[in-house]
């Protein structure tokens, strides 16, 4: 296969014609699929029937400390779903609050707290004339979502193999005050599925921000969601909370996780695990805001589930699902984009996302080429602040919804479109 | 009976003999018994039990709308939640937003919003140099507490058995641009248990404040919680949404309810009903903050309850359960107190409270003897903004709690310590 970039002008006419004709028959079927949103299968979902009815009795729902699950009291959540959470992220249970359905949830309260109320003492930011985050890119589009939201200058990071640019964070951070935050996904990130090496880890931990009020935000989304089931295909990381004990920075990170991708989406349960400190502050923020968060669908996940050996158990009946897609679209992707220059990605080792690198100002073009064939992926440029992606190139595939016959017609209809597109840049750029 | 009033020294004397002796005895016997919060007994939560397994099986997970209630999608609620929840309020459901397990909340994240983001294009509250918030007393102590804790400036006004005072309350909030709400709890108030009468809600609904952004915080709470199953003992009061289109004030009103008195406390699901430009609002803010509520939860809501009729059928078991306990201790306040001149009550129809009026300087002594003698009672003074009760004087009593047995004790415990700490106060009078 040579490369597009190789082809001449008339080369590249025959191929745009061809590649035409694939595009226009595949949009004639009037196909309706989507790898917009890292949205559970059915099928993922199926795998939790159980705890629907895992509780049954009124008898079922009383905790272990003997706290009636289905009234008021436990406002940082039950002991067990602490344990649990705390061993789902590797910390200890009385550094874990256990709260609703969404981490999401945590973290815009966590930033609007911090507007409102400041952090741990210091001036609340709404009184501030700037407040700005860091944001690796390509990021999490919900994420950057909840900083836009609240006015937040937000600045791109490059992610590398092993992480945010570290020599640009540590220099950021330390040059300007008004700096107090950083979004991180630090394994099997959303969207390219980089897990931060132990060095990268380790100089978050130790970074020496301007700000006092400066704080990590650790979204350990995909902490449990691996792809395989062998130790050596498994990424690990550092434990965050640890290394910023280590460093003498121990408020200086906020880690999340919930079991949205675990048991059900929306249906789940959320934590947050920090320094005592930190703790203390937003128990004292969550006893204006709620009584107590459900407990009941706490002691369903903990019943259900049982303990980490269980959870991860239960997370091998995920990848047996997800892993087929992955390699699906990765291996369509191979075969029809390996070798023509116009598309670069990894196949990752767990989470929930393939990242695709188009060629520089394709990446638009390309999710509507995709749209108007029936594929409704992720827009382009929701992986970076504001919506902007500066070189029009990073696209986020989602595999995880669409069945597998499903899924071999949308990559199809991708790679489809990826071609056409930059034949037609190409084509622009011969004219 | 004669009243302590009219009691001479001696008298007083005699009568504070028998009175301790009475209390030093109830004291020994080591009791520990809570009449401090509105927490459901046992045998409330027990009516629920059904809804823990309504939904066994995957396929019972579809939404009306064919919305898999297992995955993301749905901020709004599910259409049967919306309408189960508007039919509570007597809200159209496309005037409803279905929420998570707390619609203290709602209330909370709104008073956030508008000082994060303002009202409606008006200036965040975070950017004003005085906010304040009208709060009708005595009243919830969650509510202040939401207002104390965002610095909001908090001023009294006075409850009457029709509601709030109105002339006061339109006077101020036509005269002072800062004032920005007023906390409502219009049916079966918590404490007094004082439904609105039509005239007041007229009159909420057609207030001219002279801030834009004036809401009025209109917590539901009690809407379906009667004590009593004939409709004449039953209070009723005006749809506010409904008046305050009426009057050409659609957007001043917010409504919350939620079923946490109803199926689980804690366990349940909320809802806020308002305007239209009101919920875009809040759509706008919960679509940064979180991808969807609990769907299943809510769909348990609407598939254990069916309706309207079906939660008010369920209700009336509660009134069931409840009934005798607030007859007991009206009683034994009547047979104990009545006629001494020191301690005024009322008998609601419905809610969770009985609001006691004491000798003014004697609530915070009498709560305290209360616990010495092992009966813990709401904080004297938490009835108002700061906890501070100008007169020292109203006590809440939750009765919902403790068992038909332990109540009657803890009746005799409170109606010992009233007559105590008044005999106290009156031979301080005379000395």
């Amino acid at each position: 296969m040579r490369a597009y970039g190789e082809l001449n002008r008339e080369e590249l006419l025959a191929m745009k014609q061809e590649v035409e004709a694939s595009y226009e028959e595949a949009r004639g079927k009037g196909l309706k699929l989507d790898m917009s949103r890292g949205k559970p299968s059915k099928k993922q979902l199926d795998l939790a029937e159980g705890m629907l009815t895992v509780i049954s009795s009124n008898e079922d729902c009383m905790a272990e400390d003997g706290l009636d699950c289905r009234n008021y009291g436990g406002p940082v959540g039950i002991p067990e779903a602490r344990r649990f959470m705390g061993d789902i992220m590797g910390v200890p249970m009385d550094q874990v609050i256990v709260c609703g359905n969404a981490s999401l949830t945590i973290m815009f309260d966590t930033v609007s707290r911090s507007f409102t109320h400041g952090v741990l003492g210091n001036t609340p930011w709404s009184k501030l004339d700037r407040v700005k985050f860091l944001c690796p890119v390509p990021g999490y589009d919900r994420h950057f979502g909840i900083t836009e939201y609240f006015g937040v200058e937000m600045i791109n990071v490059p992610m590398t193999p092993e992480g945010p640019d570290m020599d640009l964070v540590e220099k950021l951070v330390a040059g300007d005050e008004s700096i107090k935050g950083i979004w991180c996904v630090p394994k099997y990130s959303n969207p390219q599925g980089i897990s931060y090496s132990d060095e990268t880890v380790r100089r978050f931990a130790s970074l020496k921000p301007a700000a006092k009020d400066f704080r990590i935000f650790w979204d350990n989304a995909y902490c449990i969601h691996h792809l395989y089931e062998e130790a050596e295909k498994q990424d690990q990381i550092l434990n965050i909370i640890e290394e910023c004990e280590k460093a003498g920075n121990p408020d200086m990170v906020y880690e999340f996780a919930s079991t949205s991708k675990v048991s059900f989406a929306g249906g789940g349960i959320s934590a947050v695990a920090s320094s005592k400190a930190n703790l203390e502050e937003i128990k004292r923020h969550m006893n204006y805001q709620i009584i107590s968060h459900d407990k009941i669908n706490q002691l369903r996940h903990v019943k259900f589930f049982r303990d980490l050996e269980g959870v991860k158990a239960h997370m091998m009946k995920h990848a047996a699902i997800m892993r087929p897609k992955f390699e699906t679209v990765v291996s369509v992707l191979e075969k029809e984009l390996g070798g023509l220059g116009i598309g670069s990605w990894q196949m990752p080792k767990g989470g929930y996302f393939i990242s695709f690198d188009a060629m520089p100002g394709c990446a638009r073009a390309i999710v509507a080429r995709a749209k108007e064939a029936g594929l409704v992926m992720t827009g382009a440029g929701a992986t970076y602040p504001y919506g902007k992606d500066p070189e029009d190139s990073n696209i986020r595939i989602a595999p995880s919804l669409p069945t597998p016959e499903e899924l071999a017609v949308a990559a199809d209809i991708f790679v489809l479109s990826v071609k056409l597109v930059s034949l037609e840049k190409l084509l622009e750029e011969k004219a």
